[in-house]
């Protein structure tokens, strides 16, 4: 595998968008124009910027890989923030010797997103380091994105419905079943998410994708920054039939499990409806799970009526699921 | 060391700064604010992003460690493009089993750095893997800055001066010297660069910081994109005396070692003389070390008079040196 043939391999997903312009120089540039006013008051004044690494294991599984996984990381940040992502930034070190054909799959598998999502990759690095140093491949994705209004976690009110644009857990679950060699159909949610966000996103009050932590993690932290209590239903709970099964068969907690294509939001009651309808036209199986209220804490009602707390994962989290 | 412990570590250096709104979310938000035409307009319409990876062993050196390597990598990439850097993406991968006092010095550093550029670091992402799976830490930057006249590695011209800010290689010196535990007075010339870049900017026609590959990838990249013939003058190179006896030492090439606070300017002959003013201001020993003619090649002119081309380095560069 020699430099030339990697780095060509890898800026086949490169490449000039729109009003992005590749320079040959060591960054891209994003002209905002001389019409920046007008631009950035279309697309929205606020530049957000995140960065994300990936150290996932195993590195192909089940719907994705971790090139997929890393894009659709960045994008969704971004997204669930309210910014329409504009750009990423893709950094690679590889273990030598790490074999070109896996190398093309997963730059395959980012491309095939990059266009799918018609966000660019636009600028970015790769290492290669002594065999041994790294284990086989470490992606970090950073992204800049424009939003008019940024969804903050700290927005949820009393009264707004949970909706849940999905099923969740898929990931955790595809990633775990083929790390033990456990037979599933169930694969990875892994998906970009900037699409549907940038129809519905002005409808939330809060949102976030339920990626490290899942579920139990996203709901405390808007709970926590808005200072308000959610109520999920168990009759309602969006966690699949062989999701739960699988969990309790590895002794999992569901309420923590990842994925990587969905979102929580807070909705206001008057916008539940459209966002939901909106989301189902994108196909997505969104419903409502739940209920913000005064107080504080994040508890399930039983379907017995009796309420249980969720707490935020404690201990150690199953390493290198995303 | 417990998770929240190192993220706190790390958040020490994070935060809301000037236009950067920290909302606690996974991204930063920097405000180009209603007045956007105004405030691009001031500081520059061309969005620059880019991103690097940083494996560098060993992680402390003699004038750096791999924090500064990092920010100053970042930093420069953008400043050398004309860009005034706004904000760093800092992603960290760690060893489980890390020592938290290096995390500490790591940190301090990249602080210490950001302080004094004026560059804060807006967002970041910890990740924590098992023992054996990397070697001790990498680190990724990102950034994002804004440009009024991004600099291009092709706008070279017949007739330009060769400026280099100082004397080149020692980053590359130093962090060999302590791994093969050579004694020598060179310290890494790593150090940011936004500040002088930002007063000479604008009088320079092409730009670059001498890292992989040192000067001969440099100029032979400005020369190829520039379509232009380079020559540099064996009297005024940019090497300490014991720079090139450690490299002759250690039977490397200098024209190829690395620098992480350097950079190398074609400017326009009228231009020359403000820029060296301008740096030796800043207490760089800058000086004019070539001129660009018509024609292709980057070539040494020897004492004797003899013309030596110096090509791009060919073969494997040292590894995990920046």
């Amino acid at each position: 595998m020699k430099s030339a043939e990697i780095i060509s391999e890898i800026r086949k997903n490169f490449g000039g968008v729109g009003r992005w312009k590749n320079t040959g120089d060591d960054g891209a540039v994003y002209d905002l124009g001389r019409d920046a006013l007008q631009n950035v008051s279309v697309i929205g004044d606020k530049l957000v910027f995140t960065t994300d690494a990936f150290i996932v294991d195993p590195i192909f599984f089940p719907g994705g890989d971790i090139g997929k996984i890393a894009i659709c990381g960045t994008i969704n940040d971004l997204s669930v923030m309210g910014a329409k992502p504009i750009g990423i930034g893709l950094s690679i070190v590889l273990e030598e010797g790490f074999p070109m054909e896996d190398l093309k799959k997963i730059m395959q598998s980012i491309g095939k997103v990059s266009k799918a999502s018609g966000v660019p990759i636009v600028t970015g690095d790769t290492k290669v380091t002594e065999k041994g140093k790294i284990d086989k491949i470490e992606i970090t994705t950073s992204g800049v994105g424009l939003a008019k209004n940024v969804i903050s976690n700290g927005g949820a009110k009393a009264g707004d419905c949970i909706i849940s644009s999905g099923d969740l857990g898929e990931h955790s679950v595809a990633l775990l079943a083929k790390r033990f060699n456990y037979k599933t159909k169930i694969q990875s949610d892994c998906q970009p998410l900037n699409k549907e966000l940038e129809k519905v996103g002005k409808l939330l009050n809060a949102c976030k994708d339920p990626t490290r932590g899942g579920l139990a993690a996203n709901l405390n932290e808007i709970a926590e920054k808005s200072k308000v209590k959610i109520i999920l239903e168990e009759k309602t709970l969006p966690y699949k039939k062989e999701t739960v099964a699988v969990t309790e068969l590895l002794g999992l907690d569901k309420f923590s499990l990842a994925s990587e294509g969905r979102f929580v939001a807070a909705v206001p009651e008057k916008n539940a409806k459209k966002v939901l309808n909106i989301l189902r036209r994108f196909n997505f199986e969104a419903k409502v799970i739940g209920r913000v209220e005064k107080g504080k804490g994040v508890f399930l009602r039983t379907e017995l009526g009796g309420l249980r707390q969720i707490e935020v994962p404690r201990g150690k989290l199953i390493p290198r699921i995303c």
